[in-house]
């Protein structure tokens, strides 16, 4: 008999996917690393603490599987947020719930849609899922194209605010210009919000249509743990939770993420920190006449100047190219016309950044 | 304009999903728990050592991403079983792992297969992906139907061996007569294979469209952590790294892993209890004249006789509700013909087995 190949077996679309690239986690030491947007400052202590205590002496309880809705993390998150438990989904880091929801409203005649540029992770789960897309280009200017979104015939569209790579938050009252005209489900992907003015957490109360997800991979330090949640209407969360791995997230992350939400004084403390380190240096590339976007963010994007004044993709490539030399890690975007000319450079500490500005200042000299 | 509702914006198959339904967690004490197949006893000591490791003084490394491969656990599973690195792909439990597997195989136009009874959760995945399915079903003797699945169309065929919830394990023999007849990928869920004379692994070699999947969840005594993997060719492993997510395994856990895979001993002393009560057990059920497949997992599926020595789905019914009136948990699948009239009872500790073994003698002696 014949036998058949793998890839003719796999789904057509399976098999042409490429996988995500996700940024550097070099494992030897020595690196400044400011390309995933990590906190620079270890998680609240009461984290080990409460790991450890989940242990016991023996980890005598990892014998059991988990709490399957994450109930006790529904509450404390629903309780941070003045929500219900009802209104929250638990997933194994927001990626989790991002794919929970183009699983939910995405196929080949039903479009997702995004900005570019945005989190590039949206549209590797739409080709995973073989789903449309509708893709609404941001301008140099990064205004919110409210018109273009209200427009869009997409079942679901995700808006990143504040915006990665970019770091430039969007208000509510734009937000809500979109909410109250655009038809389908909008998801504001919060993942930096803790660095921003605002949020959206204010408009879920008039908006069934809006879901917002947060992240405690970065303003609580615990990409590590990978928990990210969705927050929305209780029949959104239905669903979500009808298409979500009823064990999804493991007895040492909820016992983890716990700990780190009831720590709001320490949690205050890490963003506070980096926001002034964020802050002075927006205000430094600005002075030495580098255009970087007024960041919301955990990250800075900038775009470098050689010795000559030029900026460009061979200039930020240049520039990205030296740092890697010097073991810093800092992300470029070389795929898009917006991008290409920036580095994205994550707020680390003082010092980091102190490495990071003493490089490019090698670099521009001989750039 | 209109506002459409969120059920008319949800993926029709979507809105009309019902979630599976894990096992009951009950959260108060003085429950003898024997319905969610976890292991009676404690995990290795090294986990908790390894994963405090990982900790460090603060939890400082869980501000940084886990290991986007789980490379070292994937190194470490490899060798377990004589095979290389790039035959293995680490899920977020095993669920993950058949998870991946349905998005990469099934649609409503290219059917999954499975057997009924096996383990439920199929079913539910295919339904998620909005997918075909074909459903071969056991008769009473629970011979592998090797004819049907090598004449079937599905794109992809899970086979739980042992079987879940008889217990029953199939041959290699069998096994290779399905593999070298069917033309689609064959996956062998071999969560309970630890329990079991002998395991599929050998046949990899010659099979490249077979794939085996594992979980720590069971003979690992870490259902907590949510570790699973499958073993297969490269190319198909290829398949799944492109559907998974980049980050499914987190830190903890992944310390927790590898900790577990390395003491063998510790494995082999608990995998040896957990089969020495189980083998006890099925002994008394058979010669108390309760029909008891022989069972290869950590499981037991018996047939209960009231004292009128009648069987039947009111009967085991009754026992069931009778003990959990006492605190006794098992599980009960009433959907099916085949399984109406059993229960499922996990292995525990001699100690719960005996209290177990009192309830049903107590009960026995009024139905």
């Amino acid at each position: 008999m014949q036998t058949p190949s793998l890839q003719s077996l796999a789904l057509p679309h399976v098999a042409r996917l490429h996988a995500y690239t996700p940024g550097l986690q070099p494992t030897e030491p020595g690196w400044t690393k400011l390309n995933t947007n990590e906190c620079p400052y270890p998680p609240s202590p009461r984290v080990a603490e409460a790991v450890r205590r989940e242990l016991g002496q023996g980890g005598e309880s990892l014998r059991l599987y988990p709490n399957p809705r994450s109930a006790p993390l529904r509450a404390a998150v629903a309780a941070l947020h003045g929500l219900q438990e009802e209104n929250v989904c638990i997933g194994n880091g927001s990626d989790d719930i991002l794919n929970l929801l183009v699983r939910c409203f995405c196929t080949p005649a039903a479009a997702a849609g995004f900005t570019l540029p945005s989190y590039s992770l949206y549209p590797v789960l739409v080709g995973i899922q073989d789903g449309g897309s509708e893709v609404i280009a941001f301008d140099r200017s990064m205004k919110l194209p409210v018109e273009q979104i209200a427009a869009s015939r997409a079942k679901i569209f995700f808006l990143t605010s504040p915006n990665a790579p970019t770091g430039v938050g969007f208000t509510n009252a734009e937000i809500e210009q979109v909410l109250t005209r655009y038809a389908g489900v909008l998801v504001v992907d919060e993942a930096y919000a803790p660095f921003a003015r605002g949020n959206a957490v204010p408009l879920l109360a008039g908006h069934p249509r809006l879901v917002i997800v947060r992240t405690l991979s970065k303003a609580y330090a615990l990409a590590g743990i990978r928990v990210g949640y969705a927050l929305a209407h209780p029949e959104l969360i239905g669903l979500l939770d009808r298409v979500r791995d009823s064990y999804n997230v493991n007895r040492l992350s909820q016992a983890a993420a716990l700990a780190a939400l009831t720590d709001t004084e320490y949690y205050a403390g890490i963003v506070a920190r980096v926001k002034a380190t964020r802050d002075r240096c927006v205000a430094d590339f600005t002075a030495q006449g580098w255009f970087t976007y007024p960041s919301e963010a955990n990250f800075i994007f900038t775009e470098p100047r050689n010795a000559r004044g030029e900026t460009g993709a061979a200039v930020a490539k240049s520039a990205y190219d030296h740092l890697v030399r010097h073991k810093v890690l800092v992300r470029y975007f070389p795929s898009h016309a917006l991008t290409e000319t920036f580095l994205r450079i994550s707020v680390g500490t003082d010092d980091e950044m102190l490495v990071l500005r003493q490089n490019l200042a090698a670099w521009q000299k001989h750039a």
